[in-house]
Formats: C-alpha cells, sequence, structure tokens
C-alpha cells in the first residue's frame, strides 16, 4: 500500500477537489422517514438508523468527493452497536476507494496510546496476529499528553501506511484559552505545530506531504496561512467550514501553490442540508456537495 | 442521588482508604487459563476474556476499596464486543457498591463534546427519553480544545449528579512538552488548574470538594503539593502510583489535612501482580491491594 501522504494525493487530485464529508449523525436531524423506519424503541435502533443514513451518505457523495471523516462521539453515543454500525460504515467507505479519516481525538500515555492507535489502525497484535477494528486511513490525535502520547500513533500509522492528524487550532470559539497562551515568543498552538512538523520528517512521501498532519480550524485565516508556511510539508485537515461559519475564502491560505496540502471538512453543511420533513431530501445532499466543491474550486484557482 | 462529589467522600470514608483500581485488560498479562478458555479466535473472543477478567477483579476488591477505573482503550481495542463488554463491567462495578471514573480522556467541541457528555452520564436524549450508554460516576477530559469543549462534560455531569477529571499535569515522562510551557508567569498545566478551580466552583458539595476534579501524576510530587494548595475544593486523581514509579509518600500532598482530597490509582500493580501461567492469581490480587491500602494508610496518617 502506498504512503497515506501519497494516498491522499491521489484522492484529491483524483476527484479534483479537497472535500471532505464529516459524518456527524444526529437524531433530530435524520430524515423523519427514515426515523419512523426504524424507530427507537431501543439505542440498538438508533444506531441502525445512524447507520442507514451514513451509508446513503456514502452512496451519495463517493464519486465526486476523495474523503470522509465519521466523528466518533455520535456513533459512541449509541453504545456498543452505533461503534459496530461505525466500523460497518468505515468499511463501506473504504470499498467505495473514499480515504476515512476517524475523528475521534485520542490521547493517552504509551501503552494506552498504543492500544488506541492498533484499534485505529492495523488491529491489536492477539497471539502473533493482528486483528482489525476501525482500520481508518487516518485518525485525529489530541496532543495535550505529550511526546510519548502521540509517538505511539505515529508509529503505528507509519506501520500501517496510514496518518495521524493532531489536534493544533481547533476551530471552536473557546479554543484559544490554552491554545493561544504565549511561550517564549510563540503560541502553544506553535509548538505544537513544531513539533508536529519534527514527528512528520520521517514520513514524508513521494508528494511532498508526509504521514503526521495539522488539525487547523477554518475559522483562523490568518493562522492558517502563517502554519501553511511553517508547516509546508503537512497537510492539514481543516475543520469549521460551512455551518461553523469558515467560507472558502476563509481556508484558501491553507493550500500549497500547487493546490495540495489540504482537505476541507463540511459536516452539517452536506449531510444536513434539508428539513428532517422532506421526503425527498437526497438531492439536496447531492446539490450541496456539489456546491461546496465548486465553491473551493473557485479559491483553488486563485492560489 | 447525593452530589458526585459527597458519593465519592463517602465511598472514600467508607472503606477507609482512598485506592482506586485501574482495569487495563492485556491480552499478554491474562491467566494463561483464562486465555485458554476463551480463546483468541476472534476479537469477541478477546473481549470476553477481557470481560471476565474485570469482573473477577471487581469481585476481588469491591469489599475493600472504593473506585475503579476502566480505561476505554482497551476495552475499544477490541471493538464493539469490547465496548459491549465495558458497559457490563461499569454496571456490575456500580452493583458492587464502587464509583466508576471512566478513564477515556475525551475532548471535542461543543455538540460533539456533548454527545460524549451524554454517553458517559445519563445518555442521549431520544424522542424526549434518556437512553444511557456508559452511565458511569465520572468521566476524564482532556482540556486542550478550551473551554467549549470543556464545558459540556460539566454540564452533563452536573445535571445527573455525577463527575469530571480534568486531565492537568499527566504522570507519563513526556508530558511536559505542552503542559510545562510557562507563559506569563505560570505553566500551561497551572493555567489549565485555574479553570478546573473556576469551573469547579458552582458544584461544590457538603464535603467541601467539587465536581470538577484534576489528573495530576503520582510522578510529579512537587506539583501535586502545590496544586493541592491551588485547588482547595477539588477531587485529584492521581494516576502513576505504582508500576509508573510514584510512592505513597509521592502522593502525600495530593490530600487535605482531614485526609480526603485524592484518590490514588494503580493498575498493572493490582490487577498484574502474578505470572500469567500462574493459576493461583487471584490471591496475588488481594494480596497487592492489601498492600496498596496499608501502604497508602501509613502515609495518610502522616498528613
Amino acid at each position: 500500500m502506498p504512503a497515506f501522504a501519497d494516498r491522499l494525493a491521489g484522492a484529491v487530485r483524483g476527484k479534483g477537489n479537497p472535500l471532505c464529508v464529516g459524518l456527524d449523525p444526529r437524531w433530530e436531524s435524520l430524515p423523519r422517514a427514515l426515523r419512523e423506519r426504524f424507530g427507537s424503541h431501543t439505542l440498538d435502533d438508533v444506531a441502525a438508523a445512524f447507520e442507514a443514513f451514513s451509508l446513503r451518505i456514502l452512496d451519495l457523495v463517493a464519486e465526486r468527493v476523495p474523503v470522509v471523516k465519521p466523528q466518533s462521539a455520535f456513533y459512541e453515543a449509541c453504545g456498543p452497536a452505533g461503534m459496530a454500525a461505525l466500523r460497518r460504515v468505515i468499511r463501506r467507505a473504504k470499498e467505495l476507494g473514499l480515504i476515512v479519516i476517524l475523528d475521534s481525538k485520542r490521547g493517552d500515555i504509551a501503552s494506552t496510546a498504543a492500544a488506541y492507535a492498533d484499534a485505529a489502525f492495523a488491529g491489536p497484535l492477539i497471539e502473533g496476529k493482528r486483528r482489525p477494528v476501525w482500520d481508518a486511513d487516518a485518525i485525529t490525535v489530541n496532543p495535550y499528553l505529550g511526546r510519548d502520547a502521540v509517538e505511539p500513533f505515529v508509529a503505528g500509522a507509519r506501520e500501517a501506511g496510514r496518518g495521524v492528524f493532531v489536534l493544533v487550532r481547533t476551530s471552536n470559539p473557546g479554543a484559544g484559552l490554552f491554545q493561544d497562551l504565549e511561550s517564549g515568543g510563540r503560541k502553544v498552538y506553535q509548538h505544537v505545530a513544531a513539533a508536529v512538523a519534527e514527528w512528520n520528517r520521517a514520513g514524508i512521501g513521494a508528494c511532498g506531504l508526509g504521514d503526521v498532519g495539522a488539525v487547523v480550524g477554518a475559522t483562523h485565516p490568518a493562522e492558517l496561512a502563517e502554519l501553511r508556511a511553517a508547516l509546508p510539508n503537512c497537510w492539514f485537515l481543516v475543520p469549521g467550514y460551512g455551518t461553523q461559519g469558515g467560507t472558502a475564502r476563509d481556508v484558501a491560505g491553507a493550500f500549497r501553490a500547487d493546490g495540495l496540502g489540504a482537505v476541507v471538512n463540511s459536516s452539517r453543511g452536506i449531510t444536513f442540508p434539508f428539513h428532517p420533513d422532506d421526503p425527498n431530501w437526497e438531492p439536496a445532499v447531492a446539490s450541496a456537495t456539489e456546491r461546496a466543491i465548486r465553491d473551493l474550486a473557485a479559491i483553488q484557482q486563485g492560489v
């Protein structure tokens, strides 16, 4: 299997756009017809509805976009059945040729981080045999616990040809509370960025980008451009585009001169552009996908 | 249900010690007899072995210790079946009167954090009804994403009479990479501690401690004492005692003058003090528990 960075570059080039569709299933937002089909007698029913909805979204977007990003929290909120649904959604996305970034923002100390990394990528090693669990192409990782918390993810990813996206500057309004603290002339997120650059160094592929990327919110355009300059070899995962307020213009700075270097995520804007009572919701998803692709293409021409 | 802080105080007083037993099941460390009983044909078999082992540990320690801390990562590494096992382990621990801290170090932005908090505590609200998932007494939370990432956990905990432990200063060797950066005369972890004090303020119970605590590693005795002074009303969860190198003397500073204020976690030291080939492993677990209790009692008399 080619290195993660090159597979991601191939997917983005192949589809001709950098759009990542976030899968964040929420019960109240699901089409009413689908909710009624599965019911909500138990969390297993809810998980089944989340799975059916996610699989339908995959079918609707797979020919047009390179990447999907399931958000663990919403599947986990349905308990074990939700996790089983997540697993099948990831498997189907990969069958459709999509790159799958599992957005679970894990982080823990050494051996525990290794257990999370095993689950995310090749699977835990039991009696000499790998047993795949999520089998994702990449995972998002929280850096607060420091070096020995991130490195097991990097090692696990590298061994299996997968990738890691480390939270650097997140898209939420309260992100600055700790990320923006200044230390030695640099903010905390810039210190994290420097560590990401170092972790990424040994995993740079033919495309010039590596297997340890950065999560940088679309809601911080100046910081996106600054980080693009500081991390010329890192893939960026850019959340916050669309419903969270980031525009195509805001994310322009995330791209390299050749138009590669970032995937831009939209979740609700793509997957819930309809009223739940609208039985004809699928065309709305397809249209929202096309609009986002055009929107991002226009700005990429300018970079 | 009484507030979390008071329930925890009652449990620690009732058992007369502050020991928290960490449940970190690892396949290679399990008693060989148990591994052979379940086999490892699939991850479901591994999950069943993890569950059987965890339940046996609960039976062995429940009469003696106040708190257990299952580590999500090891159950998640067995996929959905592991998560189902985790759920049953938590349920059984609560039936045995133990306080359950789910160690999953979650953290995400607003609505996603709320989904994690729902799963951890009262359960997601579906069609007007709460559907419990993990139903833990408390969860560990990663603060890197900032204010709006932590507050949904605090709100969810407070509404359900549960607690939150925010990572402040972790026990791993590489923890200082970001946690020790200095900003405005205070280290990053001290800034996090100040936010924890603020979040905790509205949830202080009759025992004088609140529902938003701090995770502070046993491997940093000076910082433990300093944080105890800075956070007089916060419960501390202290990992790193035992196998990770922290001693009873190291954790002494975590306690208030009345001996309350901290729970001290030991995982491998309590649950894996035996050779996997030893068929008579259960007495070793019971003895390790008694040793840790005596060890901590001796130091608490001095505080």
